[in-house]
């Protein structure tokens, strides 16, 4: 009989994140009670926001305890329904945990369509990651033709759809990643006009090379030196999408930014944002990257690993900077 | 026979402003020319952002050159005109500099009526401050009534402005000042519902207690360690004005801003701004702002130092907060 796996919290880190600070655990598969969902996860997303769920700290979104199921984005099957919505095999993507099995309410689960784009696709580009570009792009930089479009973590899940959204609307689009590997892949693969290198020692001057006529947009997932560093080559009246600090998600004492004075003789409009904040817009970004992807206008690429064990490994391998795109681990 | 008298830039700070960095000239009065009108300078401006015109630095305005006349706002009086626009006796506005005559074309001049508000007023209340914290609350943090709204610098020429707008609006106002006596000075004349000195030694919880509810508005004057702990009160979906940096002008180091954090887990909008950007607003806010002080809504105060040879001390004592409310240099 099928057994029940699960990644649990099971301490704080401080600093970086280690396998120890996670535990596995193996239970029964739970019931269903009346008017709920079972659900066989296939795909577990790991994103660099989970880093944070990790800290007794106030923040958007209430901490996991200890003890607890880690949060995460996953796509599954169901199994057994008493919510009138789900029926047995449909494909739901929901917020079911680091776990095989999960039983839900049905609030938050969502049916999709495994013929339309890859099931793994709703965990990325059509799913958070990506409602998450389009939402911080194309609400809140809201670049115009012919601007230039900056990006840190390029590459990543959430920047490279960046990257080629701002390029479909007709700008210049100007990455940073981690190494020549990402970079090549950004510019080659995905379209970016230019990727900047930040671990090449000289991140201010390849930025000014990249970006000959300055920053528009600036889309940030980083923080710290990439950010100070960006900072310094807006141009007035520009505007930030505030997505993430991962490089300070790890460290024990936040990095200092020097430069906000480029924020007040720019003239800049900086806005932070989390997705879930707007659906309104998240419902209607879905579709139209769904089709995007389908037509082949936007590309990506998945990292995955293999087994829900290795899940913590995969974690900490994100949060380092060595994947390629989107990072999932396969379930089953 | 009339002599005119010009203070200059004589050489460029480096960390704090000297009186050596200026020079009192003297010089026959202009004479205008064709289309050209003379102005006698009754009043002079000083405010922080000429600390950024010290530098030769790329900033929203040229600086100012070693030997030129110093940039600053006045109010005189027409001597002569071959402009039609102006007449002999006239009362204008401008930004005139630091001199007691100056010929204009004309241009950037404006005629104000003393009747409708003292003179001096113009280049407070009623000008580009009063513009400035008109601008920054009202457009940009657009407080809500029962909301709260922080300000630095609270008892300077914006700060006391923005602090009364966001009472009339039915808005909490609190301000950050230096010493007990601002403190004072904000709550019992300009009707601050609270006011925290950051001298205190204990900025961070006393702004905890004065905002009890948090802040949702937050007009950033000064920079620097009042930035970081007002970043840390910061309310969800709050906005943020940046106004100036006054704590950084001086300094050879700028300040390391470690909470941006805040404004990305509180999904904060921050803007940048400089008030002649938008002269739109601007000429709506001035006529509403010169009815509000002549009923008497408005209050506000004046730091007066007597004659264009004690503006470099005055400027100096206003970069270190010595003045309360407008500094203004009184010229004849």
């Amino acid at each position: 009989m099928a057994r029940n796996m699960q990644v649990l919290l099971a301490s704080r880190p401080t600093g970086w994140v280690e396998e120890s600070n996670f535990k596995i655990a193996e239970s029964d598969v739970p019931k269903p009670g009346p008017g709920e969902v079972l659900v066989k996860n296939l795909w577990l997303s790991l994103d660099p926001y989970m880093r944070g769920r990790m800290n007794a700290v106030k923040s958007y979104a209430k901490y996991v305890e200890i003890g607890e199921v880690m949060t995460g984005g996953t796509v599954g099957q169901v199994v057994e329904s008493g919510n009138p919505k789900f029926k047995g095999g449909d494909y739901v993507v929901g917020s079911l945990g680091w776990q095989l099995y999960a039983v839900s309410s049905g609030e938050g689960l969502a049916v999709v369509d495994p013929k339309l784009v890859p099931l793994t696709a709703y965990l990325g580009v059509c799913g958070m990651p990506g409602g998450t570009a389009w939402i911080g792009l194309l609400e809140y930089c809201a670049p115009r033709v012919g601007e230039t479009v900056l990006v840190s973590a390029a590459t990543g899940a959430v920047g490279g759809v960046v990257g080629q959204l701002a390029k479909l609307q007709g700008c210049r689009a100007v990455g940073i990643a981690g190494g020549p590997k990402k970079c090549e892949f950004a510019v080659r693969e995905l379209g970016f006009d230019a990727c900047v290198d930040y671990k090449a020692g000289k991140l201010l001057d390849d930025l000014r090379a990249a970006c000959p006529n300055g920053v528009d947009n600036y889309f940030e997932n980083v923080g710290g030196e990439v950010l100070d560093a960006a900072f310094r080559v807006l141009n007035p009246f520009s505007r930030v999408a505030l997505c993430g600090l991962v490089a300070e998600y790890n460290a024990t004492e936040p990095y200092g930014v020097k430069m906000m004075r480029s924020l007040l003789v720019n003239r800049v409009k900086l806005q932070g944002f989390i997705v879930f904040d707007r659906v309104d817009l998240y419902q209607r970004a879905i579709p139209q990257l769904a089709k995007l992807v389908s037509q082949g206008k936007i590309k990506y690429r998945e990292t995955i690993a293999e087994g829900l064990q290795n899940a913590p490994k995969a974690f900490i391998g994100l949060l380092k900077g060595q994947n390629l795109g989107k990072q999932l681990v396969k379930l089953t």
